[in-house]
């Protein structure tokens, strides 16, 4: 008889967001008339910009045409689409060929996928909190999980512990939940450890965009000896809003070697065995974010949750509640008030005030007394959100 | 030090398309003048058909408005495709539920992509000639292979064999490369061995649409006994042309359970953590196929194919050559003349009348002496590669 993958047995029951989702509704059944504010699950709210909807149109009717049609699409990505990735990392000062961009269908389904390269008997090291599907998705293949809990103590951005043999590395800046942003002295700090330790780090890279102060690293490859020891994921979700229309690259340097093996090589194997590339309409799409358009045009999206941020940081300030995040990410991360725990508190909120948020305890044990804000909701809710916030939790 | 995956190592350098691509590139370079008959990798030539394109085109429209915008989709696919995708298998007389529908990027990544519910130390059983993907996949997870050799004497579609102890199931029907459909009886014998040890069949239909015989199946689901053995992977890149585009959908029943692991749960549980759903927009373009309009425009388009179909077969039988498929696939499997190696009639062909086909050998050892020719080109080549291939091979 076949074996079955028996580590699927070895998760957890339910998921997080499916557990918020659950309490939500037991709520609105119980509550038909009331509306929620919400601010859990990262899901953006603005629709996606112009010069994309543009390119978008255009590739539909490529598509309707005999002459302009696009069949199989070249498996690691449009050579378009990869130049024009290069060039963005080029104008920042980092030098990438347009053979290390691999086009995605997303950092999430990249992240799950690309796990296919590393032995399952090697560890994975998961700063948490974390994101919930990188301890997950190694669990299902029955790796060793490190988990490194960080605190308010070290600002949620931990060093790197020399007495710890970390193999796979998972770096998330700015971070999710935490809106945490490694400095360049702290990421350096992991870019030494991994490449003496012969570690890889994949650096989740999905919220760069939200980055404002300039000394910040937007991408490891910005710190010296990256190029051997990480792979970079990236996502157009929250730089683009393209949660729900899905497109991601991944940067994986030439020089990226463990064992004789090249991984960049080796991804290339992987792709062309394991897929038939990314639509050509989504690809296409993507590719109007780098314009000169488009880049205007996702930057004033962002200003918008950028503009949430400060309106919750606002109110959290009010109230004397400590957060960090909010500043260079689309998330804020607060203590719960008054010693609560982070599902209490998530019920009391719901209960009380009807905003939905995250809570920490479900990014890990360390999360535990902690909740998460998205700031990817509309305007007006986040304003009525953070007014009720402000009055339940004794703001001026 | 991480160790990496070494498995990769095991795969043969490169792969069955990407040599075909580079000789017919060294042959143009040598022969710029020259016009190719690309009868070789399976690509569509036809556009999307007007049904798909009018609901992409509003999908894209949706996703640049608020009101109407989509962020993540469901992990599992939109409920209203999965419900769609079960009513076009009831219209066949095939009882699925909309929870037994996956939608996915497409074959191609799903065959890549389910593998990780199978331990590796499990075996793969697969029908040679294949889809190179089949074995190339199951070696990057260290998987032992079973090679089951088919041949001209059992018209490509072995029996199982009892002494062969099976786990995982490869069936590909119609098949790539052969052409060749199991009949109802040929398949029973499948299902019932898996259900007897217990093995499961992942079963490739990515060409079911092509079927026009009445009494041949086009789902495994039309047998007895499927339902506690087989996964159903489809895709709409040749049933619509979605080659670039992507799209395809997957059957899981909830009976499938091995060692008290539930098959259909499990899936949930990856896609919930590895994925955050397909694009938006190509599941409403595909959504677009199974209205009757969509039917009748795709089938319209099948028989453009069929009719290459029917012209190259011609042509073979002129030629007085032995082939199988074509009829009910959009592939034909012809046997090399005058005792010539695949690969020596594929330089044959190309030198001497510029027509690209699939060398036979590319599809695993039993396939040397054989000939793939893909029936997606255009009309007007098919017919002239028809023609030159009947004046070369000594046709009436």
């Amino acid at each position: 008889m076949i074996k079955l993958n028996t580590h699927y047995a070895d998760l957890k029951e339910s998921y997080l967001f499916y557990n918020i989702a659950q309490k939500t509704k037991a709520y609105l059944e119980e509550n038909p008339d009331q509306h929620l504010y919400r601010m859990g699950i990262g899901d953006v709210s603005l629709p996606l910009c112009g010069a994309v909807i543009e390119a978008l149109r255009e590739a539909v009717e490529d598509q309707g045409k005999k002459e302009s049609f696009h069949g199989y699409m070249p498996e690691c990505g449009a050579p378009v689409l990869r130049q024009t990735v290069a060039e963005y990392y080029g104008k920042r000062g980092v030098t990438i060929s347009d053979q290390e961009v691999f086009v995605s269908s997303g950092a999430s389904d990249e992240l799950g996928d690309i796990l296919d390269l590393f032995c399952p008997e090697s560890n994975a090291l998961v700063i948490e909190p974390a994101y919930p599907a990188y301890v997950d998705a190694n669990i299902m293949e029955g790796r060793k999980i490190i988990h490194l809990a960080s605190s308010k103590e070290n600002g949620f951005l931990p060093e790197p512990d020399e007495n710890l043999k970390a193999d796979l590395i998972y770096l998330c800046s700015p971070n999710n939940p935490t809106g945490a942003v490694f400095s360049r002295e702290q990421l350096q700090k992991w870019v030494d450890y991994a490449n003496q330790k012969g570690a890889i780090i994949l650096f989740d890279a999905a919220y760069e965009a939200f980055i404002e102060e300039p000394d910040l690293p937007h991408s490891i490859f910005e710190l010296d000896g990256a190029r051997t020891c990480a792979i970079e994921i990236c996502s157009l979700s929250k730089t683009a809003g393209f949660t729900g229309t899905r497109l991601g690259y991944t940067i994986i340097p030439k020089e990226l070697e463990r064992g004789g093996l090249n991984i960049n090589s080796m991804w290339v194997r992987n792709r062309t065995t394991k897929t038939n590339g990314v639509s050509y309409i989504l690809q296409k799409g993507g590719a109007a974010v780098f314009t000169p358009r488009g880049q205007q045009e996702v930057r004033a999206n962002i200003q918008v949750y950028k503009k949430n941020a400060a309106v919750l940081m606002e109110a959290l300030d009010q109230c004397g509640i400590w957060y960090c995040g909010g500043k260079n990410a689309p998330y804020i991360w607060m203590q719960c008030p008054k010693g609560m725990g982070s599902w209490e508190f998530f019920d009391y909120l719901l209960r009380e005030i009807q905003v939905v948020g995250t809570p920490g305890e479900g990014f890990g044990a360390c999360g535990e007394g902690y909740f998460r804000f998205s700031t990817f909701g509309s305007p007006e809710d986040t304003k009525e959100a953070a007014r009720r916030l402000c009055t339940l939790l004794g703001g001026k």
